[in-house]
Parts: C-alpha cells; structure tokens; sequence
C-alpha cells in the first residue's frame, strides 16, 4: 500500500460508491407503479432506468449532442423505460414525472458512508466527482449529511466521466498536481480512466450495487494505490483516526 | 418586509459580506512586510491590493480576456501592487509570494457569520456566489467552518459579477426560479444587478469592511427585499429558529 501523505484531496463517485442507488430508486418507483397499478418489479424497474444511463451520457462524451445535466438525461430516460413498458406517459402529469425523476436526489448513503466521509473530511478536502448534476449532489448530500467540501463533477467541467477532460479540470480546479488527486470509486473503469490522467487510485468494493446477483467490480481489476472494503476502512487505510 | 416562504436558496458575497477580508489580508501582508523591511502600512497595502481587483476583473467581464479564475488575477496584482511600493519582486521566491497570495484562502468570518449560516441552512440551500474561485472557496470553508451546501460562484459559471450572466446561469443550476433564489450581499451593486436578474435581495451591513472611515455601502440605497445587521439578523429576518 503506497504512502497516502501526498495526497491533498480524494474525489468520489457517489452513484454506487457512496449511496446505494438501486434502493433508493426502486423505494420511490415502487410507490408510483402501486399508485398507477402498474405491474412491473420496482427493482426490474430501476435496473432498466439505469441501463439507460451509459448510452444518454455516451451521446454527449461522443460530441453528438451538447452537454445537458443528468436531471435531463434521467427524466428523458424515464420517459423511455415508461414507454418500453407499456406506460401510457400522457396520462401522467408532469409534476409527477418530476418528483419520480427526483428519486435520485433521494439516495440513502451506504451505512458506513457519513462516519467514513467525516473522518476522511478532517486530513483531506472532499468532494463528488459525480455525472449526478450540482443541484442533484446537494439535495442528497444535505438530506443524507454527506459533509461535502464542494461539489464538483461533471455540470461543473461539463462533460462526463470517463471523459478524461473530467479528471484533467477537476484537478486544475483543485490548483493541485494529480498525483495529489486520488479518485475514489467502486468502479474499476471509473477508477481506469482517472488513474490515465495521474491521479491516484482507491477502490471501494460495493458488492451488492447492482443487487444479490452482482458480476462485475466484485474486486480490483488493477492493482489500485488503495483498496478498501467500506469507507470506513478506505479512512483506516489512509491514516485518518477514528 | 415581505414573506420569504417562496425563497428555497441563499447566494452570498463573501468578501466583506461574510469575512473580514480587510484584516486577514493586512494580518499575512503585515508579516511578510516586517520580513522583508518594506516600510508600508499592512491595512494600507490589503487596500491597494484591493484596488485592483474591479479593474483585473473588467478585463474578463468585457471580453478583452477570457476568463482566468481569481487566484490568477490576485497573484498578478500582488505583483503589480508591490511594483508600485518599489518592492523589488525578483527578489522574493515564487513560493512566497504564492504564499502571500493564498492570504485571501485564509480571511476569518464576521463574528456572526458561522451561527448566522448555520440558522438558515436548516431551513434553506446555502452557497456562496463570489467572484473567489472554488479552491478559494473552499480553503477558507474547511478553516473557518463556513457550511456551505455546494460552491457556486464565478469559476463554475466562467464569468464575474456583476455580469447577468452569474445571476442566471447559477440560478438555472439551482433548477430554480430566479424569485425563489435570494442574494445576499453587504454590496448594494451586487444587489441591484441581482434584483435586475430577478432574484430577491438581503442586504447585510458590513460598516467596516473597508476600515473605519468606510463611506460607501453603509446603507440601503434600493428597498431591498430584506435589511439585516448581521448574518443571525437575517436569519431571524428569514424566519429560522435560533
């Protein structure tokens, strides 16, 4: 495990990483398919607004279409999985498309994300490097205290993870060199890209993301500066007193 | 004074309208005078350094330059103010001088200013709208506790107040309308071209921030929505418990 004293600020992925995703939505999507009587597994559900995520996103990283923020792509995305399931999407209200669009503000942390934050928060500035836009990053952190130094990510830079762009302004911002930069995510691919740009590297395994089934990032795929098995451990790891 | 149940997000100056910027510049450029034997007044040379922030940022605002972040203008103005005062700049070490430029990462807040911010983030989104870029932001945030939702402010929105474009752009970030977003300023022109934008508008009264012979921004020079004396003023102004 390298020496951790050179690092000044550790950015985190927070759809997976940080927050459970999957409960979250599928608490708020089960309440509207009941209210609609619309017969679809809430986790089914959320899985499928989620699969929807890379290819939006990949739309504008490939220069198709101009930066829009996530709160765009995920109600656009909404709007999609309704119709591939049948839902007649003029029946529902705007309103309340909305705040079902807003289940991504609502995200609970995992349990050892605050107390895990809060240590790492006293030795290091911390911040979101999230595709999640500002507006978003901030309902959740404030209804979760998450104790962020500042919201970063991608509305800020306008551009998304795992465009190097991303990293490589992010840490311009920061005034630091990337070697004083680590990315903290649950996933290797995320993880890929930041360390190509010279940040360090800290891997947070999160095995049950993607529900009791999970494939993939169940283990490091590099050998990445840390890794860690809850944040809790990752502030162990990086010398932070409980 | 009207009701502010239609207000969701707070936008605060920062320099002089949450911290003393006055006394914690003349504090770090006090010590690096003595050091170095130039015989200038401390207060006397953070107001000239000050001097040139309204011009340096014109540049930018008139589109003579493209944007650079504040960090960048106040290092190129320390050196334009200590050529003025006969300093011979080549002779101090770029890590000094970068050193003396971090003094506005380092500014303490008014006495009322943390409890104040603590009282309406209870109750409303809160981040600054400076003209200080991020890492500014949030180094004086994490030393001087300031508990900022998020970092707004003019290195996100890539232009300076009072340019409309800050106003709008942040708002549009908020996912807001502009009359459910209040800017709070000690700096009546921050406000008037605010209020121009549409947002509402607090005036808190900073009558020394330019020392004791302050003339200008000593009081309401529009009805402003709300008028505070201090940050906890203006939070029982807005309704938040103690």
């Amino acid at each position: 495990m390298p020496n951790s004293s050179e690092i000044r600020a550790l950015l985190f992925d927070v759809f997976g990483t940080v927050v459970d995703w999957r409960s979250g939505v599928a608490r708020d999507a089960g309440q509207f398919l009941s209210r609609h009587a619309v017969p679809i597994d809430a986790f089914e559900f959320a899985d499928a607004w989620r699969r929807q995520y890379a290819p939006a996103m990949e739309e504008i990283r490939s220069g198709r279409r101009q930066f829009v923020r996530l709160d765009v792509l995920h109600r656009e995305n909404l709007v999609k999985v309704m119709t591939d399931y049948g839902v007649d999407v003029r029946s529902i209200s705007t309103e309340e498309l909305d705040e079902l669009n807003h289940a991504w503000h609502r995200l609970d942390p995992w349990p050892d994300s605050v107390e895990g934050l809060l240590r790492l928060k006293r030795r290091f500035m911390i911040a979101p490097l999230s595709n999640g836009n500002i507006r978003l990053m901030m309902d959740m952190a404030k209804r979760a205290a998450l104790p962020w130094d500042a919201i970063l990510g991608a509305e800020v830079v306008r551009a998304y993870k795992p465009s190097p762009q991303v990293y490589v302004d992010t840490v311009e911002i920061l005034g630091l060199k990337p070697a004083e930069v680590c990315m903290v995510a649950a996933h290797n691919g995320d993880l890929a890209a930041a360390r190509q740009c010279g940040l360090k590297t800290a891997f947070v395994v999160r095995p049950v993301e993607h529900g009791p089934g999970q494939r993939s990032d169940l283990h490091a795929e590099q050998t990445w500066d840390f890794v860690a098995a809850d944040m809790n451990d990752l502030a162990t790891k990086l010398g932070c007193p409980t």
